[in-house]
């Protein structure tokens, strides 16, 4: 971030009055430009006990299978914008439920919301950025060729929920170690 | 939004390719500039039955009454955020616990989440944006003098649950009403 928005003037770093930390602030119009967490909003779509997944045609992480998740835009609730993944990356309509996990994953700056949703029909398929769409039972997940550890911790739980026939909406962190970038902490929150 | 951030040149509106929304997009480096919404993360801080509210000493709603809440940082997790708005509002220790509501403000691009949490003890105070912080039981609390409908509708649920016996978290969307700037409409999603 190297000049200001509104102005074109340079930016420089600093601690604005009555602020605690480092911001962009513009030298010329006194513009500040915050930078916060982004959201990603997605579904576990769900039919008759399995789950739709798609693998991606798309990089990060090209070939590996994942649940319909995107960046949340303006003007939409998070499970409208779940909803339009599944739309856009599955062509799948979803009757959405409620949330299921939320997790901080503080090393992108990025919050997971996923939603449980019930699979409205069985017209789907893939959609731009999808290489193929197809719906999995537990023993047919193919865990070892999820996308991102975010989904597949949140996998688990479902189908840990799922056996036991309650489903419980978990928050917390997944953190990547700093000095494995394939290891990964989660911790949950108390309730 | 009219200056790159990258190089400083002009930004036009339009659909990138692969995309379908229009985004303010550099006519000279191509850089994209997505505008997302953003999480004020809160927590309802109780102790005994009672919660602690802070009386703003800030616009918007200068005077009027919330709970510990405010934009959430990079770098954080959403609880850790509540739990420093909580520090920074009311000096006060809280032990966090489960989320309790989410909602999404759609007509300006928020997403509130609300935590549970135990005051860790009484030796709380106003911070630099409070001008008054103090307990309030169910029949205490300043109804007419809440700052925002989200904590309003929060705290509703909240006393209700307490009353149960048993908290239960929700989710949906509350939007201002086009027609009626003082009007709002709440919807939960279904579970």
């Amino acid at each position: 971030m190297n000049f200001c928005t509104q102005c074109g003037a340079g930016l420089m770093l600093k601690v604005p009055a009555g602020d605690n930390r480092l911001r962009h602030v513009c030298g010329s119009c006194g513009c500040i430009h915050y930078q916060n967490p982004k959201i990603v909003t997605g579904v576990i779509p769900e039919w008759e006990g399995r789950v739709l997944l798609c693998r991606r045609a798309i990089e990060p992480r090209y070939g590996f299978w994942t649940v319909p998740a995107g960046f949340m835009e303006n003007g939409e609730s998070a499970h409208e914008g779940a909803a339009r993944e599944a739309m856009e990356e599955a062509n799948a309509r979803i009757d959405i439920r409620g949330l299921y996990t939320l997790f901080n994953l503080t090393h992108i700056n990025q919050v997971y919301m996923l939603y449980r949703g019930q699979l409205i029909d069985l017209d789907f398929g893939p959609g731009e950025e999808s290489l193929e769409v197809r719906l999995f039972s537990r023993e047919e997940l193919p865990w070892s060729e999820l996308a991102f550890q975010v989904v597949c911790t949140t996998l688990r739980f479902y189908f840990e929920d799922q056996a036991r026939g309650s489903f419980i909406v978990r928050s917390g962190t997944i953190e990547r170690s700093a000095n494995d970038q394939q290891h990964y902490r989660m911790q949950l929150i108390d309730d």
